[in-house]
């Protein structure tokens, strides 16, 4: 039988075209308080206060960090109604004598209790560390804090799109399944089918059935790059933002196995300083926009002692990369770790370098060549350089990380890895090429930067770290 | 020496608060022409026509489907000046006697070449099928079809963020790599790191070496939903928007290995008809803000002959999966394929099923319960049938699958396939539980959809499909 009642159906929740089939939201209630109206609430129970005659509930539904107070007469109370529990209230929006909402109200129904004893690790009115809630990631969006990390992360991420669409970017998606492997560092992750008869069934001479699925071996990416740079030769401007991947056993508060990463190219770029004055730019701004969209969930998950955005209104340092080693190698005695002048800096020179320029964020420029990937454009007043900056700051160390890219074909084919099967990327070059230049910003980093939080585990939903991919 | 002049350089392209590092873009050229002053434009040449006294040549920078014309004199044409070729022009802007804004250069300089006879594989003036096109991928968006397409992918991309945002959605980044496997289905890839003598130096005893880097099978996920819903248990409203991955071998029109997929869960969803209400106006609403922010580019690169967005003022049909059953029977002279209950619709049957309702697209509703997955809840009314749909359109078949999801603690755990390591999934009913419901729409279906496109490697930047996984 065909829904022939569709219409009427529909027409019990539709009133027409401005009407919503979405349930009203406490984020919507606080903007336009229908103070007098009746209303109904669905959300959880944060906190409770039983009084002689009512019951003080605090209820959030996750749409803000702002809980509605329902005042529940004693009457309509019943043992089901704890801290944890999911329930179904209506009543009257009133204001308080303080000239607080609140809900009074007149019917109760808890879809889910959250008996604590059963088993949920989580007790009301306790606090307890950021590693500890971490063991139940499944638990942790119920917590205040992640809560407002997550719509803090959110706001970030829509702020990404709005910012690139204003600044004329066309957004591509990078593959995550490559041939290539950008950096040539090696520390890739392969993906092979799970189902070992699907690979034979596929395999063709000549051909390791491991790598029978794609004829060749694929990898999860480290950087969307190399395929922005084929998008950016006719786009002029290209973004992508998604996740990136690392092999390594790097257990440090800042490396994750897999994170996010936000990767700009732009063609007909040609010095160093508009490249970084863009890119201080976007950091600025899209700090600034994330404030605009989720101010009170930044203070509520921030560490604020460690969280200062007194940089937004100063001009980001510049200082070449030979003055950074004279700095580092004057102030000797107050490190702890000695600079190899072919490893680069390590995470505890970058941590002193921004403090030795104030906590102001710092564009490190001009690397020497050795320390840096094949595709960064040569100094024209040192060939022993590339135009290339990291960019360091508080909390964190490297944010940010750019260069101008080599657009001569016959250095880059020169300077190329052999068997990296990039015939393409270099005839990006041979055909209409232009000079580019482009950069990638760790976006877990940017949470830790703007919040002062501690752990990179803590900024992101799922984290996956060496030993650990739960869920 | 540090870089002390950087106050001073950075003056030399940075003119105060309104000032941009940017170029300016063909785009915000037409939007706010400034006839009469000289300007500057970055791209390359599309077409180019020589007469006597000028040379007339088009120049797309990539920021919109329009190219801007301008008018080179004789004495400023040289040969490297090719369609393809990259190049600066400055000169007046003016409007043509038609009132068509033209360039009138002063100035030109190629940044680099395009000699097709060089194994350029597009040579000017001619049309070449997408099959050609998509062998090289890395100059395909350099052709103006494809530039289109994805400027409209981006467009729809900013569209899903702005969009949820309005509805008080969080975004969750749910995790690539994953130790579950939604459906079940077993196609996934599994995540290895290439490096064999790290896993050896990883390795715990117990453990299979392949499995050293997490402890245990780490795959590429093949949906958010699972992780969706652990978060919509706090925040409400929920959705993701990234890569899933099946490791299948298929190779027909709508399959990729990778592939985008939004999907969204909302809490205290207890009705089918209000999830498809709200998926309904999801798939409209986006569409109208794909066509306000890309409808020229929409035009330039759809196939007009199977694009017809009619659709848009209709409503939706509603039919329930007996009564497909029971069209699909008897119509069966019409249908090559004979329905196998227990498999569920053939692609040839949802074409066929949407024809039927005069390509409007179409919700089947209310599944056999062997046919979907364990964590959809059952119908109330049937308990052999579950509150699913399945959404079906022209020239696609299924674009986006659903259901209200089972918040009973026995009834999931006495589904729950064995051995799926989803302790974690039941607790989210355990503990403040309540109603969900949620979907997930296959993007590029959705723009196959809008664009009447027939292929959907290309339809995203860079396929992967089996035996494919160029750069």
């Amino acid at each position: 039988m065909m829904w022939g009642m569709n219409r009427m159906r529909l027409s019990t929740f539709c009133c027409g075209r401005n009407c919503s089939a979405y349930a009203q939201s406490v984020i919507n209630l606080l903007k336009k308080p229908a103070i007098g109206d009746k209303i109904t609430l669905k959300g959880w129970i944060k906190s409770l206060r039983r009084q002689k005659e009512n019951t003080f509930i605090d209820v959030s539904d996750g749409s803000t960090e702002t809980k509605l107070q329902v005042i529940l007469p004693k009457d309509l109370w019943n043992k089901r109604i704890t801290v944890g529990a999911s329930i179904y209230v209506s009543g009257i929006l009133k204001h308080s004598p303080r000239g607080q909402l609140e809900l009074h109200a007149d019917d109760v129904n808890v879809y889910g209790q959250c008996i604590i004893t059963d088993g949920y690790p989580f007790a009301p009115r306790k606090q307890y560390p950021p590693e500890y809630i971490r063991q139940y990631l499944h638990f942790r969006p119920r917590t205040n804090k992640f809560a407002s990390l997550l719509r803090v992360r959110s706001a970030a991420t829509t702020a990404i799109y709005e910012y690139f669409a204003s600044k004329d970017y066309t957004n591509i998606h990078t593959p995550i399944l490559t041939s290539n492997d950008c950096e040539g560092a090696g520390e890739v992750f392969a993906a092979i089918p799970d189902n070992t008869s699907l690979l034979k069934s596929m395999v063709k001479e000549g051909i390791d059935s491991n790598e029978a699925f794609f004829d060749r071996k694929a990898f999860l990416t480290v950087s969307g790059q190399l395929h922005l740079e084929a998008a950016v030769h006719g786009l002029s401007r290209v973004f992508c933002f998604g996740p990136t991947f690392r092999a390594e056993n790097s257990r440090t508060r800042f490396h994750l196995s897999e994170f996010y990463m936000l990767e700009a190219e732009i063609a007909f770029m040609d010095k160093l300083e508009v490249l970084t004055k863009i890119v201080e730019d976007t950091v600025k701004d899209l700090t600034k926009m994330t404030l605009d969209k989720a101010d009170v969930d930044m203070k509520v998950c921030s560490e604020e002692a460690k969280c200062d955005l007194k940089w937004l209104d100063k001009e980001f340092i510049r200082v070449d990369y030979d003055s950074v080693v004279k700095i580092l190698s004057d102030n000797r005695d107050k490190l702890k770790e000695k600079l190899d002048p072919t490893n680069g800096l390590t995470k505890e020179h970058e941590m002193f370098i921004v403090k030795y320029f104030d906590n102001v964020p710092t564009f490190i420029i001009d690397w020497p060549k050795e320390m840096k990937p094949f595709y960064m454009k040569e100094c024209i007043t040192d060939t022993r350089k590339v135009s290339a900056f990291d960019l360091l700051v508080s909390n964190v160390g490297e944010l940010v990380g750019g260069s101008l890219r080599e657009d001569n074909y016959e250095k880059l084919k020169s300077q190329i890895p052999e068997r990296s099967q990039l015939d393409w990327y270099l005839d990006l070059r041979k055909f209409g090429g232009c000079p580019t230049g482009g950069y990638g910003l760790g976006f877990e980093r940017f949470l830790l930067f703007i919040l002062g939080i501690n752990n990179i585990k803590d900024v992101i939903p799922f984290p996956r770290w060496p030993h650990n991919c739960n869920l």
